[in-house]
């Protein structure tokens, strides 16, 4: 159990993160390599500072602090065969997101510093706790670019080249930031580092409040992916066109909403369209082009793929281009890290711990794809909603977690 | 007929405003109170003083350029029973508006005055040319803001709490372009002025190609309006939420859109859903609001009217809320002024001028409504397209407008 001092951190920490670009909704507006984002990073260095961490930006931006007291330097000990683990998750948010999407990882790992510090634990391995750049792709459409960019899953030239809502580039937003867009890439070096990842996450759907448990061990991510429709229409007057007359791209962009729906419960996936544009957008007329934004996922990888081609098919009727923006096969967590989480917790809580599959995808899962042994947890969310304002923990349960991730990062880095 | 200087001047003018607000798709935007809409009304009063006229502005902002060389003020003549004439239209866009819509008004307008000048005639009455502020709504989403607020169709407080899509109010908008927002209201003084009002405007459909004449008078305006849908939802998860868990707020949303459709077809209306608000608009996460905006028209007031209460309780089943942001009934322009802009043409051009209704909006209607004696000519437009980058006329077809206009206004002023 924490102590005093430790929860008192956790609290203060929490609390610090509260204002920053929360808006008027009561949720969150933190996007890639804006102010916000920026005050976040600047933040997330004070307190690795604070704990006296060396901080190490990898070649998107993303921030590692390490904490190794052992001989030689932190590439040292990987070199003599004893790689780091790594712990934490990412700042960003989507739109008019929750508090604890991201930052109850971040803010839970740099308490198991302090955690480890106060029982007097020393790591016989560098331990990291990582801030991932831009996970929710919130700003330029693909989501985990700080780990798809330093795996490879992603190359820089389509990363830099990835535009925002007002058509600024990834590439303009890191000069913009004072960044090299030059330096963005593949980054073994900083991978190589890395032995471990365990990132801890708020619940996404709502399982463990019935299972009567704080925190789970995740299985595996769904297969999921994010597809733009673009419907071609002919702008014209609202008012003196007749409707014979009328290529309305509104009417396919419509089609595909209710489509998606329709399929994807056929099919038993899940299909959303949360996100549109419309050009030019005005109420007196017809729009000339309409873009829509697809995210499927589910449990049966060709479930996925035929919901997504069947709505092709649809778009096709209404003379659509349809382009896949990203896809990521299911995830498997690495077996043995996750049992060894287990075997952790439930030693040490005289727990059952669950273990849970999820439709979300995590930078966790990105490195497990690229070959990092990856895993892990989730903390209660009694409501399960997620994404919005209302996502919610209680105080206890981040507490649970901090715990949780404390024991098995006490079991990762001392053998 | 022009002659060359007169048609040199129109071609100066079009010229000059070629570049102003254009944009990468050809079109244009050019929005109320924007830098665009100030660089047209400086442009607009430049060339206003530099045929010597008076430029006055009411109390919305619309610009009335004053010829008067008779005994006394304006005002004087309006009071000895000599109300003046007034010509013009507007030079704001729709988003990605074409060129025509409102400035080839304002355009030949300051036009014939050169012809008048040209042919040696002084009106015996006074003569001015308008330029209507934020006649398409783009911005506020109130059409003929400028003709309605001096009117009174439209109160100085509703026009003034209007919010552009950043949040900014009209109010605020009035004050960031140095004017005072507590001037604002309906304007006896400037409509008295106004004995008859003719508006010259680009036809908007396509009806004059095929009747083989490059200038039509008006008869009535369809009855129109605008309304927004609010639908509502509950932002989750994309990933993470059941299908069956879900508030999906874009759902009612593109019912909405097939219904407008639909409905419209049965009835014999037009409906057009143009523009979409989502919140929060990120690819990852369930809507939890969207807002559409309805426009709907047609030659039967009632049909309209029966359109939008079905779409409403379709809506409703969605828990939509309906709000009519604007309504304008049949308008019937004036009947003797219309007759006698046809007799001038006639006889003038030996031509039959046709006289075409319209589903579009216009100042002259408001003006209309509000007992101002109005017209519209309408100049050939041999595509018909409308509120789009194509939207086009003919070079002579623009020159024959002048001229009509011209031999409309020479009978109107002379007497």
């Amino acid at each position: 159990m924490m102590t005093a001092p430790v929860t008192a951190s956790f609290d203060r920490m929490w609390a610090d993160l509260g204002p920053v670009g929360r808006v008027g909704s009561g949720g969150y507006r933190r996007f890639a390599w804006t102010r916000e984002d920026h005050t976040l990073r600047e933040w997330f260095a004070g307190e690795c500072a604070a704990r006296r961490l060396d901080l190490v930006e990898d070649r998107m931006g993303n921030q590692w602090a390490w904490w190794w007291d052992g001989p030689g330097t932190v590439d040292d000990a990987v070199r003599q065969g004893n790689p780091g683990v790594a712990i934490g998750s990412h700042l960003d948010s989507v739109p008019d997101g929750g508090a604890y999407d991201g930052p109850l990882g971040v803010v839970s790992s740099l308490t198991v510093v302090d955690a480890l510090r106060e029982s007097g634990i020393r790591p016989d391995r560098p331990l990291a706790v990582v801030n991932f750049v831009d996970e929710e792709g919130a700003r330029f459409g693909v989501a985990c670019a700080g780990s798809r960019v330093i795996t490879g899953a992603m190359t820089a030239e389509r990363a830099l080249g990835l535009t925002d809502h007002d058509g600024v580039s990834m590439a303009d937003a890191l000069v913009a930031a004072g960044r090299d867009p030059g330096a963005v890439g593949r980054d073994e070096e900083a991978l190589r580092r890395v032995g471990a990842f365990v990132e801890l996450h708020v619940e996404q759907g709502r399982a463990l409040v019935d299972l009567g448990a704080p925190v789970a061990v995740a299985s595996d991510i769904w297969p999921h992916g994010r597809w733009r429709f673009d419907f071609p229409g002919e702008a014209n007057h609202a008012g003196t066109t007749r409707l014979e007359d009328r290529q309305d791209a509104m009417l396919g962009y419509a089609d595909l909403v209710l489509g998606a729906r329709r399929v994807a419960q056929t099919r038993g996936c899940v299909a959303t369209v949360g996100k549109v544009a419309v050009t030019p957008g005005g109420v007196n007329a017809i729009p000339s082009q309409v873009t829509g934004w697809l995210d499927s996922r589910g449990a049966d990888e060709g479930q996925v793929r035929a919901t997504v081609e069947e709505l092709r098919s649809r778009a096709g009727d209404f003379g659509a281009t349809v382009t896949e923006e990203s896809w990521t096969a299911t995830t498997r967590f690495d077996e043995g890290l996750s049992n060894r989480l287990r075997t952790a917790l439930g030693t040490d809580e005289e727990l059952s711990v669950p273990v849970l599959g999820t439709g979300a995808g995590h930078d966790a899962g990105i490195l497990a794809t690229a070959g990092v042994p990856s895993a892990m947890l989730f903390v209660r969310n009694p409501t399960g909603v997620s994404h919005s304002p209302e996502e919610f923990a209680e105080r206890d349960d981040c507490h649970a977690g901090v715990d949780a991730l404390t024991t098995c990062v006490t079991d990762l880095v001392t053998s």
